[in-house]
């Protein structure tokens, strides 16, 4: 199993990648062979400096960088030789299984929807999160930014993919789908959720439990809950700020705990047909490990598999 | 100055009403007339019980509930004695100058919308919502659930109207417009909120600052938040869920303490003819209390005028 890793991408990289892979390498010491890409003479001196001398780990150098600001399309165009464009280049040709970045989002997205095909049979790819439900059980909303608007039957793939994700990363059997709208009964929303309705209670591949409101977003109600990219970024964002709100105010508690996103190792991009994971730019070494579990997970489930057997007509 | 008082609708009525009546008439011995909605025995009980016998207080009959689950447009046609119906009636007659309830939503929409006419020039009425920002001011956000679906142009009347209600109600100087999106630039968004930006960069009634995010609601960024009724429904409700989750698990703080919709006394319909204050069915003396207060500082600050006259070609 081959996983690649931006080093360059995100606010406090390349050593707090470099802390990941080691903590990822010290609690699982013969999983895979990670694939570092970034400037090879600062990767292993830091490497040296942390005393990763693995035959686990492979430097693959990329002496450029996107930077976070950068215009996405341009910059993966122009700078080829960046630690993005090369990871993709690898998992695109199949050296890799998994791409990580905590890097230019945009980059990313565009690096996944066109280096990477789409899943045959998905129409959008999707972004989810995770949610700490406020019971200690963990639940994923979808999409949360990609799509900003969408048609029924997006909604509906985005269930049948988080439904995949749910079940085989997150380990929630038969999860729970949810119809992110503002009533409970059928017929309750706006067009787009009372349209999506009907698709999703005739989705044989998920386990519809209909409409959920704003205020079961945190309850443990629903285990995939579907809604348009622009209402689900507004809640992603708003959720992260509660959690900033809370640490800046000094209010401690192991609930609000659970929303630091470095539990949860990054945002996978659903639909495209290979692993990319998309890191927050702020990841320290904790998130980048969890991100490598995550890619890790989806190969050994083979979760992309599934993912193309539940599109297939 | 006269107030009508739905004393029958919400979940603690009609004790906690009466109670809210005499919080307000302990504070503001003189401001206001006040009608009661409700059954008169069961309300000269309670008000001899509270020691109410104040001048101010006019008792109006009306023996029929309209319960909160009841399909809003046939109650009010059937119903004709209810305290809702009979409220509006006042309301629409002139003999009352507002009409307050925590009666059912549903129901005192429709009488909202059908009883009272739509100043001239607004196309959809719209409900706000009060957030309380992280650094102790206070702003407001709209629609939140009556307009699931928005043409541009709705997005920029709410502008106008809560501008007005922020200004005059809220004490808010030249309040801060922004449009709640997923990006800060001009151009990103779903379909709605790219068309709306250039409306609210020309409307003149208000002070537009552009995009806001997610992450921004709690945030002082904004005084004045616009949305569609969908994403807008979603944060409140998350929000009070918030609040409930932090009470439940016990986590006190002053900030979160601010979340309790009884300090702000109800959701004003904006964009009616008349001020009509929708409260939350578990209102109790202190909401009521706030409603009237709200309801008062409407009257007084002659706020409807204000609306009459932005929207007058």
């Amino acid at each position: 199993m081959n996983i690649g890793l931006d080093m360059m991408g995100g606010d406090y990289t390349p050593r707090e990648a470099v802390k990941g892979v080691q903590l990822y390498l010290s609690e699982n010491p013969s999983a895979a062979l990670l694939f570092l890409f970034g400037d090879e003479t600062q990767l292993n001196e830091l490497l040296n400096e942390y005393s990763i001398s693995s035959p686990h780990v492979k430097v693959v150098h990329a002496p450029q960088v996107i930077g976070m600001h950068e215009h996405p399309t341009k910059a993966l165009k122009e700078k080829q030789q960046s630690s993005i464009a090369v990871g993709f280049h690898l998992l695109a040709s199949g050296k890799t299984d998994a791409f990580i970045s905590a890097g230019n989002t945009g980059a990313m997205m565009v690096g996944a929807l066109f280096s990477i095909k789409t899943i045959e049979g998905v129409q959008r790819p999707t972004i989810a999160t995770i949610i700490p439900k406020e019971n200690g059980k963990t639940g994923m909303l979808l999409d949360v930014g990609l799509n900003a608007d969408c048609k029924p039957e997006n909604l509906n793939q985005f269930a049948t993919l988080g439904s995949l994700y749910a079940q085989n990363i997150l380990g929630i059997n038969n999860p729970r789908v949810g119809l992110l709208n503002i009533g409970e009964e059928e017929g309750k929303g706006n067009i787009l959720a009372q349209a999506a309705y009907p698709l999703l209670r005739e989705n044989k591949a998920i386990s519809f439990i209909g409409n959920i409101e704003g205020r079961d977003v945190f309850l443990d109600k629903a285990d995939v809950m579907v809604c348009e990219g622009f209402t689900g970024n507004v809640i992603l964002k708003l959720a992260e700020s509660v959690y900033d709100i809370t640490k800046q105010k000094g209010i401690h508690h192991e609930y609000f705990d659970r929303f630091n996103f470095e539990n949860y190792g990054g945002t996978p991009v659903l639909g495209v047909a290979k692993p990319v994971i998309i890191g927050h730019g702020i990841s320290q070494a904790k998130a980048f490990k969890n991100m490598i579990l995550v890619a890790q997970k989806m190969i050994e489930t083979s979760l992309l598999g599934k993912m193309k057997s539940a599109f297939k007509v």
